[in-house]
């Protein structure tokens, strides 16, 4: 496998882009081929077969664009999909759910774990699994947000309304007293203030983008397949695929990295 | 063409299923075949071209289920996609743009008119130019509220959240002072109580899924298509069929329909 080929990261639409954001700003010197399934979105309110089935279409995609390796961006995609599809493909493939149930592990003090997500994530319950595993007496509470996910795409981003469902959304988990939080839709750290004013500071947010990107790094350099290129011009290292050509993508691309997407290309992701 | 054949009804989900129960009451004896796009849900964010495309998957589907007239139950995919996809096929195709916006120019007294829909149906502007076909002299003020959609499949249905997003949409329609609002998505109807709160008393709320209807049952009329069997069981009259498994389409459908709907269909509408 060439070391010079492309990190393959897909998404529902913008949201994995927070993660790329991360891979970008911690390994600045791998390329990216980005796919936003923006004909499909969202997600999170789709059930776990048909999940499967788009992600599977993405990978083969992904994969015939000769990636080395691929990040599931996506935490509802990560947590019906990945186990499906890991075992079809050659390349490795990491998801984002359990890079932050890792995270969310070891900052816990009081062992009580807050997940926000959208319905598909909370009711895979993969964060709950996979945070049990690592230590069965930490409690897990779930809650999925699915206005969230609008609100950021209509980009309400710091608002006195979006405050509002964010302290209706996480009502119980303040009851609940949990002291970390996973951020665990892709969407969610955009609205890091809000949450965190809600929570209070006391409350550890975790994105799980900063792990999944290190955890990146860690399988890159383990199958030694790290690239060793100097760090080029964005437009020559980064490339972006929509499933829709909504202007959106690139507006809402451009608030979240720190350069500006100037063309993105429209497959049809269902042939 | 078969007189007791059923009527096809589509639309990105559960919206068009407010078309449905519209032609349920006021033409009872018509079977009807229903798709809702639950897996590639919403239409009103996505591109024209991709809102073809989906239409045409649609139609075709619907005509190999042997109906004989197809409405479009989905203001989007009216306003993107009708009038490239009707001279494709045989048999008769209306949409709830035209109708909806002929009631409009009817109620108007000051001839200023709102619609309310999704960034696509503004986008195609559609609306505007019926009305404007009809009276150029009518001032259209069109204002695209995706939000509302997510609050209505969140079930957020009477909420003072709701009330707030509502008021802040509908501000420059109030301020252009029209006398009708067009209720240019089939979610909105569910939304009436809080449209009709911030709007006030003197402002008729248009709902085109009546109008629709009415000019299906002048069509079958016109046609010599009328069903003229007895009135049968819901469950002999009606098909449902969708492209997800969610469970939610039956929950809204059964807050929707005045009966509850036993099953669902899956079917790949991709292939």
């Amino acid at each position: 496998m060439d070391k010079d080929a492309p990190i393959g990261v897909f998404d529902s639409g913008v949201g994995g882009l927070t993660v790329a954001r991360e891979i970008i700003r911690q390994i600045p010197n791998e390329r990216i081929v980005y796919f936003g399934d923006t004909a499909r979105l969202p997600y999170g309110t789709k059930s776990k077969d048909t999940i499967i089935r788009y992600s599977r279409q993405i990978v083969n995609f992904l994969t015939n664009e000769g990636v080395k390796a691929i990040v599931v961006a996506c935490n509802t995609a990560s947590a019906y999909a990945l186990e499906e599809i890991k075992d079809e493909i050659k390349v490795p493939i990491i998801g984002v759910v359990k890079p932050g149930a890792r995270t969310a592990v070891s900052v816990t003090k009081n062992k009580r774990i807050g997940i926000i997500a959208t319905e598909g994530t909370i009711n895979s319950g993969l964060y709950t699994k996979v945070i049990k595993e690592q230590d069965s007496t930490i409690e897990v509470i779930g809650k999925a947000c699915p206005l969230l996910v609008s609100l950021v795409e209509e980009g309400w981003l710091h608002d006195d309304i979006t405050d509002q469902i964010v302290a209706r959304y996480l009502e119980e988990l303040k009851e609940a007293d949990v002291d970390t939080l996973v951020l665990g839709c892709t969407h969610f750290p955009l609205l890091r203030s809000s949450v965190g004013n809600v929570m209070g500071e006391g409350v550890n947010l975790v994105n799980p983008a900063y792990e999944t990107a290190l955890e990146l790094k860690r399988l890159l350099a383990e199958k030694q397949l790290a690239n060793v290129k100097e760090v080029d011009s964005p437009s020559l290292m980064y490339r972006f695929y929509v499933s829709d050509a909504a202007e959106k993508f690139k507006n809402i691309a451009n608030m979240i990295l720190p350069f500006d997407i100037k063309t993105t290309k429209q497959i049809n992701i269902e042939e």
